[in-house]
């Protein structure tokens, strides 16, 4: 059975284990202190062409969200998101927990509009009570986001500045990060990001390393005392070192795109084939997911076989679902699943 | 340069990394419901000899400390550590960040006492605003403690007892149990743990492990819905098979106190020659922590070949600090260590 | 001006004045512990037919729902609550800062449906990876609504069945409690609230006291430790006599709700009145708040002479308002207030 | 039975009761936005001698203290204090409820001194992990003190010098700021306050109003959306007009300092004839708080006619009380208590 129910179910790429075993016996500074993280961290302001951003490294994906909202927001403030952010649906009130509200707006391909951001700014201040009500604080996005879609160049300037106009921080998660720059055709780059982000995250758990993700600082405001949070909230590994040996491996030359790109092009080489037999879906995707609408029957006859994520009932007899291509799926593996796929709603 | 600054400085144990290698490109479910984590837990239930606890996994020790107190308390409720407990002093507010005060007790080589636990609820309650105060509301405790000490079965049993009579839930960190359970000549046993603890945690890192804890509910009332708040605060790893594999390595046999067993070997040996050539010490310690209180300029003549920690000043001319060995130290190194330290000492 | 924008505007009852007077000066412990409060708790007691029940007084409702929320609720749970409900607009965030997410649900006249209730619970326990979701704990809800609905005895008790059989506890905010018990032919009474809800608060503040709302804790597992919560909260007022004294006076006979009663004829007479020439309103009230939909034109007129809060822009033309008739309103400026809305619309 | 337990057993002072009767059926905006919190605001002002300072009424003392310190801290923050100090010991976990640890210093008769501020300061950052450590964050102290000790001017100096060095914000908790700014000889006065403090509060609860303190905020950097966190904290009353009546009363004329002068001589006339009889103190004060160390049959023979606090066992046959001389007080009443004292300890 292959399993295309996410893209964190396999362990790390081989140059993260190399890495690993070669220097697994070496001694290293604790709390990320140490030569890994310092050469991770300096690889990533190349990559962003920014010097003097910070860079940390933290355990996990809701670590990371967690760290930064609570280490940007007063405590009056709200965090404003898509309704499909991950903040939002998916990390047990994590943010919340940390004493904020998750201030939701509708979500197109899983992204936030300027447009929605500028209304519901404006309907805080136009309301006579309004130190009654949370106040946005800052904006989190995610690219690609949840639905598989992802900020164009152009998209994502808009949203900074309209961010930027309204005084809200804007902070990218970038837990799929790479399969958005990896996307075909797009113009957004690594060096746009820290024009354009306050704070943004790159993904390691679901781009191929064993888990861990990066956190660059870009707003110099937001870098003082950035290391205690991340302890107080339980995100900074004593083994640090672990997480900077990691994205040494995969940000080593264009590794960690060529990941994300090989994925995108089995994603849409699926999405293009079901397409033309007919199959609808629920979101466009260019990326890593797919979310096509298949007939319940064609997805019995494929359970056996196969792993994906139910979605949302579309009706009695149709269900949206999500097959999501790891950097560790093969040509062949992709082939595979499209034909048995095709052939099931075929055989219909 | 050989560093004892702690005991996390290096990666993994040999069987982890094989482990690791062996399973990488295979596929698991996510968030610690895969076959490795349910292996690891049942090999833990068998250690502990309590088929029915809860085992999960996390990603360190902050993170546990942090889950399990929050997971316990309710809201007007502290919890009783020694000032010495990693939860006062070292996790930058991680406990107060949840809502809760540290309540905090003298300590006997790190211990926490009956006596004191007893006194500080009695002396609440006597309070004729008590309610105005907070509420103890259980009791955090290290094993091996901070300072290098150890509970005796007798004194664990002791604590415990009194805790139950309280009322207050007894919580024992582990991030270095494998230590105190392989001090010579200890009666505390694997399977005394959960006769005699609420939750306890299994230390990884600091105990061969790459990352990671687990944790042990025992009690039947804090079981319920566990793993939500374990998400909430950000240790539920992705790719929580990492963390089931680690323990399924370390566990294997007896591995875990073999190479606990071993560090507290060199640690003793390194403490007893110290002794026979006059040095004294901050605190007694049979585990791998040592503090011997040294000459600053023996300490001078050494800072170019070995690391350790600056625990306090002693005077003008003493300092105490902690020589912290680890599972993966050998004797030749310790042997080496030591020969140095006495000469140093000695050249004075 | 007559303003009619809350029914907070005033200070209190002449009856609460009098009684403070004639107590000003003599001495009374703190913190609740007085003779006021366990006469005014005795008071409530005797009229909702539950000796056995908790009674608490705090200084106000913001207190009074972030300390009844935060004390039911473990940390990975959140509080259900119509999209209308106070805990989610009005709040500035009180109960996220406690730790909590608000999970909403559509209102019909602010009121939350079983239905609704039942849909949102089985969709959490549905999903595949529910863990990673906020768990509904509880359900909040507001009698008087904010929209000036009401729960009938029926609607009342199909939710409270509802919730028992789901298990979540059910807080009803009585902020408005005397227009909902004081409603013209409504079934439900005092001795119902008990029977349905686990906690419900009576509220002091907008009816007829200068400030302060009575909790009622009525479940068993939610009396323990309650008043260290509303110290913990800065509910617990130093002269809390303060606020039994004032539902003294409030509870004495029937006054309560014929204070009530009195500002529910006027707002209903407004209403028929306003309806008889043809006026559309927002959402039907038999209460002391009344949502007209007026001409901005006729607005305008009335806006030197009334004061009245926005709702909702309907049109370009047309504003939905609310009119709040307080206890302290006479016939006299009721009838004024509808024949100058009358005139004013007939004059477009 | 006159009660000495504490300095807010009576209701209000009479001006207070006056000026509501006269307003209490005049509408008055809620929240704080009517004319006499402005009136009162401004009256403040102008006798802090600090027109730009922004002024808030909140409903009672551990409503003040934990909106002032929440809005002022970060999240890796603490707050520094005595062990005495009101936020340590009796708010029951208030501070910590906002997610910031009180981090504690010794007292002297309630103080904390610039040196003991430095040091905790300059071991904080001395330490190689201090990361881990909260890091301090803001100054609490109290004035009067809860030992009934006041700062004079040039101490108030000294650690208001201290802290700005140190980047520390300085909050000055006035429960009881009359009691010490009306100490025989004090050289503190109003206009000192805003040069020296970036937040203080001025007491009502225990100076002669029904309840309130006022928040006045001095720096800049920490006026922007304070009134959000009031409202989110639950501090925020509906009829905040009566907060703010209350002061405008109490500060008519010298009021406020007068009433607290009356009780500053009863106690310290109270203090002197004890002193005379050869009675100890726990701690010296000159205000409205003493702490006689009594022999237990002395205070067995006075327990019918009076009422006090007990504060410290000091050996098996004497005690430290507190007797507190409100500004309800009168001279023939403290005139009998010190009589009835005296006489039962002469006649042991």
């Amino acid at each position: 059975m292959i399993d295309f129910r996410s893209d964190y179910l396999e362990g790390a790429h081989e140059s993260v284990l190399a890495l690993l075993a070669q220097h697994n016996m070496r001694q290293s500074l604790g709390y990320g202190e140490d030569a890994h993280c310092a050469r991770a961290a300096d690889r990533i302001r190349q990559l962003i062409g920014c010097p003097e951003a910070d860079v940390h490294f933290v355990s996990g994906g809701t670590q990371a969200n967690l760290t930064v909202i609570s280490a940007i927001l007063r405590p009056h403030q709200g965090v404003i998101s898509a309704t499909t952010g991950h903040i939002s649906e998916h990390e047990a009130g994590a943010i919340e927990a940390t004493g904020h509200k998750v201030l939701v707006l509708p979500e197109q391909e899983g992204r936030v509009s300027p447009q929605d951001v500028r209304a519901m700014v404006q309907a805080h201040y136009d309301d006579a009570s309004f130190e009654h009500w949370v106040q946005p604080g800052m904006v989190y996005i995610s690219n690609t986001t949840e639905r598989g879609g992802t900020y164009s160049k152009q998209q994502l300037t808009a949203l900074s500045d309209t961010c930027r106009e309204l005084g809200l921080p804007l902070y990218m998660d970038g837990a799929r990060l790479g399969y958005a720059l990896a996307e075909e055709g797009t113009e957004l780059t690594w060096t746009d990001l820290p024009k354009l982000c306050d704070v943004f995250a790159i993904g390691g758990t679901k781009q191929g390393a064993l888990f861990g993700e990066a956190i660059v600082v870009v707003n110099e405001q937001m870098k003082k005392d950035f290391r205690y949070i991340i302890k107080q909230k339980g995100g900074m590994l004593a083994k640090g070192w672990l997480l900077g040996l990691q994205f040494e491996a995969l940000l080593e030359g264009n590794r960690y795109l060529e990941l994300a790109a090989q994925a995108n092009r089995l994603a849409t080489s699926f999405r293009d084939a079901l397409q033309a037999a007919g199959i609808t879906f629920l979101t466009p995707s260019n990326t890593n997911q797919q979310f096509p609408i298949l007939d319940n029957k064609a997805l019995d006859a494929l359970k056996d076989k196969y792993g994906w994520s139910t979605i949302k009932k579309i009706n009695d007899t149709h269900t949206a679902v999500r097959f999501c291509f790891s950097w560790a799926r093969t040509q062949e593996e992709a082939d595979q699943l499209t034909q048995d796929v095709v052939a099931a709603v075929k055989a219909l």
